[in-house]
């Protein structure tokens, strides 16, 4: 009965798969090869054409998985020709046989694709703890391969969703100079955890023609701004990674050189734009979650100090229930902001909801109508600003309420 | 029909309110003055004989209450002639009107007492920002004050529950040199945070004789180790106290003028055996508490890194959810591990729940029989132990887990 809180679509998935444009460079296939009981798709391969650069940002866990170790590894080289995730089991500890997976998984797609193994990516999300059969990815590989086709975003979201209730995926188009780019990627999570450890992973592809270093700070940028700044339970995986391919596969673009230069402000807007849709599919497929929070923190000491603020105020299960029962009980924002252990003047701060003023100079304001946010509290979307009167520090961040369905799909179910 | 989740006594509840040994000096009343709907008690009057040294601790929130920023105000003088303590309301984000009842009230007080305001030490706990009429708590000390006596500590541990289920005292007997003296104590607390924010509250008393910076010393190291290591939902009330007494009303008792004396040595055993045990019993009584949680932490870089990872694993809404399901889902432990942020070796990471052996090196042990994990999970009480494989360093930690019980109550209703 309760089953169904699982299998059914998040009430704030997308209406349907969005459109993504085809990325020169870049061939996606996703297939089901047997890892997930089910018999849903459960391995992806993406290829990437000769002298793709890549950038990537990995879980700050000091538990990392085989697969994430291997990703930090080879890096520093910054090519990359294919990324390889399976989804139903997290390769991670696993130990050295986990390892022996990785080596096999990537040596086996390096003799396919006839390139280095250092230029092939992978990621696993799923079981952790569970020993994978070694060479099971690898006899796998060429089968998948044959899928590869420039516009099978859909399948490739899919091969590498867990408790995700629906594909997720982004496009955007930005110039470069005269040249016009794309800007396309998926994403997987359900909760920046999910039950096992399901992982957020992002991958993001684009056919401009930016030199490593360039995307890693781009990346690194667009990162705080979205994934970072999204949380459904505060948990952090073994296993997250995002990565950033540039093909190259594009005429006309002037050449950049260095990430601060003006010309790419247009590419960065799509880039974190990209991100950030990612991010929000991400909150919107939160486990259990019925309501979509965004929190505007400003008045802050700083841009980090905002979002510390705001995450404190995402991550308090008090504020995710209240969210979740309707309840305009908005002392709890106050108790997540102190708590938060930034700068923020009590006397000066201000909160409204649906932007309607509940407090301002540290107290209730004297006409303060409760009945008006309730309402907007029965939204789906549900907007809490907070000005905690020191700075100029502005930041926002995403989250989902705390409810029964959060509690049934991680504690009623046996994993 | 599920409202008796809220009114039921935890089953985690003592079977008694425990046996507590007077304190000469220290007297108690506890009173209904209207604060509550519920008619039930909600003011707290304890006097303490002239020359009584006093320590504190206070919340770490950037947001504190009005009746919290008065204590500390005062707390440099190190005397103390009462503990007033009202439920019902916080008296928090209350602006000026807030200081005016703190103002009020210590002032009538010292008036009854014949001692300075700056001998008079408040709390509230209950809703926040909902003003409280300025003379209600003044006009009702004298009544409350008719009540005093040395044994009344359960009328004045139910004055100042909120949420709670069961009023929470604790005793023990220490030696000082040839000097016997007691130590006991009161708390509330449904969570680290309750609905509204309704606070952790402690207060301990001894008719032990000891300066006021001796105090604060063991007072700080016992607070570490006791209502410190403990969460429920990892939030922070804006009122957070804990308060020691010493009447020294005992006779030959050696003078000790340094914390670090060894004659304290079983005097702080006792104070941190008091301590501990009220921890417990707030944990015991967390909102929707079906299981206590016992979480040991060694192997850290120090005592300070295995409280953090300690906190870390309690603090996972994952892990908890995965104990109220009695999952024995030991993925999630890594996960926390790793999150923490604290040094841990994934290779030598060590895991057992219940004494039963889970990871050894970094990965599943061979013979690992996972029924015996689940058959332990079943019971109230579980025990899950860590050692992270870095160093020394050992701390406990303790939590409830995460329920359905924990959104009815905080979701479900509207406050």
């Amino acid at each position: 009965m309760s089953k169904s809180l699982i299998s059914v679509v998040s009430p704030l998935a997308p209406k349907n798969f969005p459109s993504i444009k085809s990325v020169p460079g870049v061939r996606l296939s996703g297939r089901a090869v047997g890892l997930k009981p089910s018999g849903a798709k459960d391995l992806m391969f993406v290829e990437l054409v000769n002298k793709t650069s890549i950038a990537g940002v990995f879980t700050r866990s000091r538990c990392t998985s085989a697969p994430v170790d291997w990703c930090k590894h080879i890096l520093p080289h910054g090519r990359a020709r294919a990324i390889i995730v399976n989804s139903g089991n997290a390769n991670a500890f696993t130990g050295s046989d986990g390892e022996i997976v990785v080596k096999n998984t990537v040596n086996k797609a390096a003799q396919l694709i006839n390139c280095s193994p250092e230029e092939i990516y992978i990621a696993s999300t799923g079981v952790i703890g569970e020993p994978l059969p070694p060479l099971l990815i690898a006899n796998k590989l060429a089968a998948v391969r044959r899928g590869l086709g420039a516009k099978t975003w859909k399948p490739a979201a899919e091969a590498i969703m867990t408790t995700d209730t629906f594909p997720k995926a982004a496009s955007r188009v930005a110039r470069i100079g005269k040249a016009e780019v794309i800007v396309s990627g998926f994403a997987k999570g359900s909760g920046m955890i999910a039950p096992d450890m399901a992982t957020m992973l992002g991958f993001i592809f684009t056919n401009a023609s930016l030199p490593n270093q360039v995307l890693q700070k781009l990346l690194f940028k667009a990162t705080e701004n979205s994934f970072n700044s999204i949380t459904v339970d505060g948990d952090t995986s073994t296993s997250d990674t995002v990565l950033l391919c540039a093909t190259g596969q594009v005429s006309g673009q002037p050449i950049v050189k260095r990430a601060g230069d003006s010309i790419l402000s247009d590419f960065y807007r799509a880039l974190e734009e990209v991100c950030i849709d990612l991010a929000q599919q991400i909150v919107r497929d939160g486990e259990g979650a019925q309501k979509f929070i965004n929190i505007i923190v400003s008045g802050a000491e700083s841009k980090r100090a905002a979002r510390v603020i705001g995450l404190a105020i995402a991550n308090s299960p008090l504020v995710k229930t209240a969210v979740a029962g309707e309840d305009p009980n908005w002392g709890r924002i106050v108790m997540a902001v102190g708590k938060a252990g930034e700068k923020a003047s009590r006397d000066n701060l201000s909160i409204d909801i649906g932007g309607i003023t509940i407090t301002r100079n540290g107290r209730r304001v004297n006409d303060y109508d409760e009945l008006l946010v309730a309402k907007h509290m029965k939204k789906r979307e549900i907007t809490i600003s907070v000005d905690v009167g020191i700075g100029r520090g502005r930041s926002s961040v995403w989250t989902c309420d705390l409810t029964h369905g959060y509690i049934t799909i991680n504690a009623d179910y046996r994993s």
